[in-house]
């Protein structure tokens, strides 16, 4: 049995090099390591490289100026660490620190290359971008949140709907607890939202949704509930490479994104989520939340539809931009706004960085707000237009739903 | 707005140098692109790189010799195409020769370091390695079954289980054809294992068995049916880097895979899906097929539970190796032949490539059934043991069942 698991082994390894330097008794890589005191080691194969660096948000930033359009922006570019090689061809290097518990991104740069770990299969695309995923998750920190742990797990769904506004099939992903398909009872509804440039998947992969939902309701901290995860480009069937038109790659310049499209199509989603699911199809029980181009969304649904959301999320909102002219869906904001509180909803909730390009914008709307008496919660976090900040967001806001 | 989207932009690309590269400006680098006549580009942007090459099944192979363990071994290499550097440090290649319709898996070569596309999003798992996938489908070519139309989608869900003889809850991967949930009707139950180093994710990344279904049930050439795909590594709960385990990388070296466990809890999950969802839950409704080891657990599972399973499908499976040492399950195997073919299954159909070294050990098995007098289908197809054939032996198999 032996040999012929061997041969198995042979013929299955088919392209990887790196795989079959392992198997043919070239050195075994392991990477990301998270070593005992807390620090990372990265390691990179690359006998013929001549300069092997890694770089990520693990890494302290540093300010880096981009000059588009004419336009000249800063940003915090992520640090880099140098890898030194060793035996066998084999590149590593030790954080000299202790990286905090957390979720973060990583891409190696072998000699000016920008590539993933091909050790770790841990890969994430954010829009058009993979990157190699490092959780260091730590019992009592809020990164444990993140883990993958060994309690009842939900059911996690890609299901397809027909919009008639769009004319198509479309996509979307669909959380349901632990126990749902057991029970007889009915569940409250969250619909959470991704940015621009984002899909029906993102919130699972890089935000971490559906391992946040599993713990938080593990432990009693939130309330059973069904999650459905849009996708708020109502040109797109499903995520890119996932719909039937082949290889187009994520962008952040679709159409029918920002003009009022999705918020006007979205009843056709709620009202396919409460004929398939047992959901508890009114207000008290229906919350929605969403990060950036999602915030956006979440504020004009939440205003548009006053009927529809008794619990909104405001994740580093892309707020301020709504344009009356493009859609009826953006007139009126003040008298809605006034609809939107008279009709008592249970919570708003906002949460931005203080270095988010966003800030402002959402300052500028607390403010209308307080001048108006209305009632809102507020988290300020550090940081800026980032997953770390809107996985924190998530794991705050859901567990004041539905109470 | 325009501003916004801008600056929403620069904030979220993080951290690939590609992606700011065309953002700010550099080269936009479009790769895999198939040409109108049938010929594949490849790019890649490496202004510092001195060799860029390609490599990938879908280039003729040559046949390499690899020692292991004092064992020499020969194998199909996938063949190389060099890249030629162009403006701006965009290296490229086109094939000399029209891409037969297929899947096929690549990955560059950077200075002698293999990396996967940057610019195609689409990255597949194989056991432990990452590759690029290139999809060339065909109207009226078999790969056309492997991309997504835009017909009705079924439902495909991570769903997980209790198992008592694991001791922990376990992933499954279903497919609920499109109508299911809308209908009252029972459906037929196929179960589909993959190989060794695989996972119940295998069948659906590398596998495209839900657009092969999906598709085979919209032109009519399939019943619609419920699929499950199984994790045969008992040892797992669900595949790597998605279970509570953390970084274990995948491994062709796990406990319990081809010893026994797997069949004899099998019962288990025919258990959990009967109760799950609407089934119709005897022999004539259900078939079983797998790749490799799963082919192996297929035949075990077929002849220790006779009145399971109407239909089997061996693609390239690993038999020969049963050791009833190891396990009751492998014990009196001709007298459970013997049995299975009493109790009159609709069908038990092999599929195997003329270059698999499973080749002799399918010859064989079949000429046991020849000299018992014992039907089954043979389909022999060019190759070995690859995806591309176990693709092929899937659309042939799930046309055959429930008629």
């Amino acid at each position: 049995m032996k040999k012929i698991l061997v041969a198995i082994a042979a013929l299955c390894i088919g392209l990887s090099a790196q795989a079959q330097q392992a198997l043919w008794g070239g050195p075994s890589v392991e990477s990301p390591v998270i070593n005992a005191d807390g620090t990372v080691t990265f390691r990179y194969l690359a006998p013929k490289a001549v300069k092997v660096e890694v770089t990520g948000d693990f890494l302290p930033t540093q300010k880096m100026e981009v000059e588009f359009n004419g336009n000249k922006m800063t940003y915090d570019a992520p640090g880099v660490g140098e890898l030194k090689e060793g035996k066998g061809g084999v590149w590593e290097y030790t954080t000299p620190f202790v990286v905090a518990p957390d979720l973060y991104n990583y891409t190696f740069r072998v000699d000016g290359n920008t590539v993933i770990d091909p050790h770790n299969m841990w890969v994430n695309r954010d829009v058009a971008s993979l990157t190699s995923v490092l959780l260091v998750a730590k019992e009592g920190a809020r990164s444990d949140l993140y883990a993958i742990h060994d309690v009842p797990h939900g059911t996690v769904s890609k299901v397809w709907y027909y919009s008639p506004t769009a004319g198509f099939n479309r996509r979307l992903t669909v959380y349901t607890p632990a126990g749902y398909e057991t029970s007889k009872a009915k569940y409250p509804v969250l619909y959470v939202l991704h940015g621009i440039g984002g899909d029906e998947d993102a919130w699972v992969t890089q935000g971490r949704a559906t391992q946040i939902l599993d713990n938080l309701i593990a432990r009693g901290e939130a309330k059973p509930m069904i999650v459905v995860f849009t996708n708020g480009n109502i040109s797109q069937e499903a995520a890119p490479l996932e719909n039937s038109n082949g290889y187009v790659n994520p962008t952040m310049n679709l159409p029918q994104t920002m003009e009022g499209t999705f918020e006007t199509a979205f009843p056709e989603i709620v009202k396919f989520i409460d004929g398939r699911y047992r959901t508890i199809a009114k207000k008290q029980s229906r919350a929605v939340c969403g990060l950036s181009m999602g915030g956006f969304h979440t504020l004009n649904l939440s205003l548009n539809y006053p009927d529809y959301f008794n619990y909104s999320g405001m994740f580093s909102a892309a707020i301020g931009v709504s344009d009356p002219t493009v859609s009826p869906m953006y007139m009126d904001f003040d008298a809605k706004l006034d609809r939107y509180f008279a009709k008592k909803p249970a919570l708003l909730w906002i949460g931005c960085g203080k270095t988010d390009f966003l800030y402002q914008a959402n300052l500028d709307f607390m403010k209308k707000m307080d001048e108006k008496g209305y009632k809102y919660s507020y988290m300020e976090t550090d940081g800026g237009h980032i997953w770390k900040n809107w996985r924190i967001y998530l794991s705050e806001f859901v567990p004041l739903l539905f109470k």
